[in-house]
């Protein structure tokens, strides 16, 4: 492509007009000038000049990136209890701090301490050779390690619980191999990964109900590569606990072609992760405070925690970057929002949501939260939010799409939210989940993947420009 | 993120939906079966059944990456009239008869020869010192040679033709430097792209008239990185030509930093570059023939030629196979246009639009185009369409945006259109560009990052998607 034939166009069309307006511009300029720049004014509807400052100014030397440059590559994974996750919560006071934000202060939460360990090994043992195959997994955040010498069974390969049921009788003594892919067909990638997590999430539920001694679990993505996804597993207290990993896409379709030809070979497994004692941790706060109603709140937000594979970088540093650079350019562009806006970055989203709880329950004695905006699909280009509320409510803030309509983030539609945010939607609270185009999220999502090389500057710019905008004007008009 | 809230509900809910619905589904499926079966079909507006099909068929096994990796690993590069470009137009024309496509064939055109030579140097000399240090660049399309020894002179550093003319005092003599970056406060790349371009396209014309020796022009990409990007250049016959080469953006700011420093430092250009007499190409072109109106067209397409650094992955790869993509989803549904929607494969759109011009003036009796729709702006996520006709020829576009609303993109906007089809445009032909999130285009255009690993597998199927809903529904009904 190369524009030509448009640029060609333009400056022609650009030239006549210039020859024709001219005579009237002198004379517009000479004896209206004052009644002229009225009229231009009363064009414009309300913010759209705010706006389209945030914008321009926000593409022109946005933070957003160098931010989550920080993050990622200073400090890198962070899960939650983890000594990286500690300075995660240094830095981002910290940074705040450096803005000369309102109110910087740290909100002390209990947070539950999972170790992956060194070991984490998983080997097929053909019965009819001495060779064996090692398959790249690894332990999903929560499982209980194996003995150190691992478990050594046979394989029952199954596609859901259903099947797994079906084949209970099979089922004593083995290890579950749940191999169900995300539905390529779905055009939210996040709609495929909701129609597979439940083997991750309960998998080990499942198979210990039937008998079985372990789980291997396909991983949460679309990519077919030999990167294995975490994540977090459930267990039930009246269930056995049995070990779990995530094998990668290659390994799990390796693994299936064993199983057609033989079907009693052996998988060694070998897992040393370990939970330990609860640890002090923290969200982290920061704000513009509201001019005229300091105490109504508008929140935004991430989670600062991640899982320890990675840099965290999508999920979700860059959640937490976009709220600072939402405040900051508010700040930078000398905007004064009559409510308070509230950048929160939250501890533990991704194994417990104990921050995201803290937060909920904390009395906030005479405060009220207008809305509550979280970031925490990616940092990809913004395609509007989705709402948990009333369609009421979903229609108040639709009105001001064509705020965003510029950066083509206007699509505003009832349904999302955030895992951070849940609690207080739960309790009313309008919360509002940043829509972005998530073709690739699951290519890098609690993987390996997750590093900033694989974040775009502008389109990471552009959902903290969608954040300030959508915040700075309900904290001017409310809800 | 981890969904799990949602899911739980989500469970819950249908659950709940399950308990209290049985006995009524019941009922109904009993007594009502037909007339329930019928209420479904009109709730259905027309088309959406089939353009769901295409999405669905499409992202389960599409085939457009595919054919964009066999494009691109096993030709690469294919500058007009290069051996690379002629094994293109090969295996185009045989992709298309393996899909049994109607119509296969040829449409011969002369294009430019131009090539890149061995030789792209360039390196400051200081006057105060025997190191040299050298500057990454390449030369631009269309540029003559050097001398062999390369021409050595003064730089005169501009950031505009306007300040060119004002310094055309120092200008004699010496290599004129234009360095205005692409502006990163535009929203939309293009629009930077168009604010810098002129440089490259016209700069040589502009040293020359000021009665410089060469010109070397900053890359037209926001990435600050050492990759030159080439792209067309011209030349006036009225005016000497002088060689004219891109600088990387780091070699560009790493010269202006120089120069500051010390103004009268040299530069040593050398290009062996060269314009051969002109060869024989085509254009090519596959269709599914129209049930009804076979001689009504809708095309679609993309250009089969890139420029010869990297590999012609978006631009202009992901066009050609989004094409042919979008024929064989169509034929693979079995579905039958009234129509003709023809696949065409444009050649030497990047240095002369031959191709296009040859197609555009070709006498075709009886035939009529409804209308030519182009993707040419990167295999990227879809947004929408952008329309060259009047208002309400976009209007009735614009109906069935509803069709392309599940996968966003439905934006079909007035403006846009596309170089290949522009010929067609001013013909009458409404032509259509399809729009696409292009914040990261420009950072591979017109170099050696332009390759597969930067475009993703369903992005670029969603494209083809779009393409294929658009263009059946259009040869169903017409415009």
């Amino acid at each position: 492509i190369y524009f030509n034939s448009e640029i060609r166009q333009g400056i022609s069309l650009y030239m006549s007009l210039r020859l024709r307006c001219s005579a009237l511009v002198l004379l517009i300029t000479l004896f209206c000038s004052s009644l002229f720049s009225q009229v231009k004014v009363e064009n414009v509807r309300p913010y759209e000049t705010i706006a389209k400052q945030i914008i321009s100014k926000g593409l022109a030397s946005g933070k957003a990136y160098e931010l989550l440059h920080e993050l990622t590559t200073k400090i890198g994974a962070r899960l939650s209890g983890s000594p990286q996750a500690e300075k995660a919560v240094e830095w981002a006071k910290k940074t705040m701090e450096g803005f000369d934000f309102d109110n910087v202060r740290l909100e002390v939460v209990m947070v539950p301490r999972w170790v992956r360990g060194d070991v984490e090994e998983c080997t097929v043992i053909y019965t009819s050779s001495i060779v064996t195959m090692p398959l790249t997994i690894c332990a999903l955040g929560g499982s209980i390690n194996t003995p150190r010498e691992g478990i050594t069974a046979q394989v029952l390969e199954v596609q859901s619980f259903d099947q797994l049921k079906e084949m209970k009788a099979q089922a004593e003594g083995k290890i579950i191999f749940f191999n169900r892919p995300m539905d390529r067909s779905k055009i939210n990638p996040g709609e495929a990964y909701g129609g597979a997590v439940n083997q991750r999430s309960q998998g080990a539920i499942e198979a210990a109900t039937v008998g079985g001694v372990a789980a291997l679990v396909r991983s949460m993505t679309m990519q077919i590569d030999d990167n294995p996804h975490t994540g977090a597993m459930h267990y039930n207290d009246t269930i056995p606990k049995v070990p779990t990993a995530a094998i990668s896409t290659v390994a799990a379709n390796t693994l299936s072609e064993l199983l057609k030809k033989q079907k009693d070979l052996k998988v060694n497994l070998k897992l040393s992760c370990q939970t330990l004692p609860d640890v002090e941790s923290a969200n982290v706060i920061g704000e513009l405070s509201g001019d005229e109603k300091p105490e109504e709140v508008i929140l935004i937000g991430g989670h600062l925690d991640s899982w320890d594979k990675g840099q965290g970088a999508h999920d979700d540093g860059a959640g937490c970057v976009q709220a600072i650079e939402a405040l900051r350019l508010m700040k930078e562009l000398g905007l004064k929002p009559k409510r308070t806006i509230r950048a929160v970055m939250f501890m533990n989203e991704e194994n417990g949501l104990q921050g995201a709880k803290a937060y909920a329950s904390k009395k906030r004695p005479g405060e009220k939260h207008i809305a509550a905006i979280e970031s925490d699909a990616g940092g990809f280009t913004p395609k509007g939010f989705g709402v948990q509320a009333d369609s009421l409510i979903v229609d108040r803030i639709a009105k001001w799409s064509y705020l965003l309509e510029p950066i083509d983030a206007d699509r505003i539609r009832r349904g999302g939210g955030g895992a951070d945010i849940g609690e207080l939607g739960r309790q009313g609270v309008p919360a509002l989940g940043l829509r972005v185009d998530g073709q690739k999220y699951f290519d890098y999502h609690h993987s390996d993947n997750d590093t900033i090389d694989k974040v775009h500057e502008r389109e990471l710019q552009l959902g903290a420009i969608a954040m300030a905008i959508l915040s700075y004007v309900l904290a001017e008009e409310g809800l």
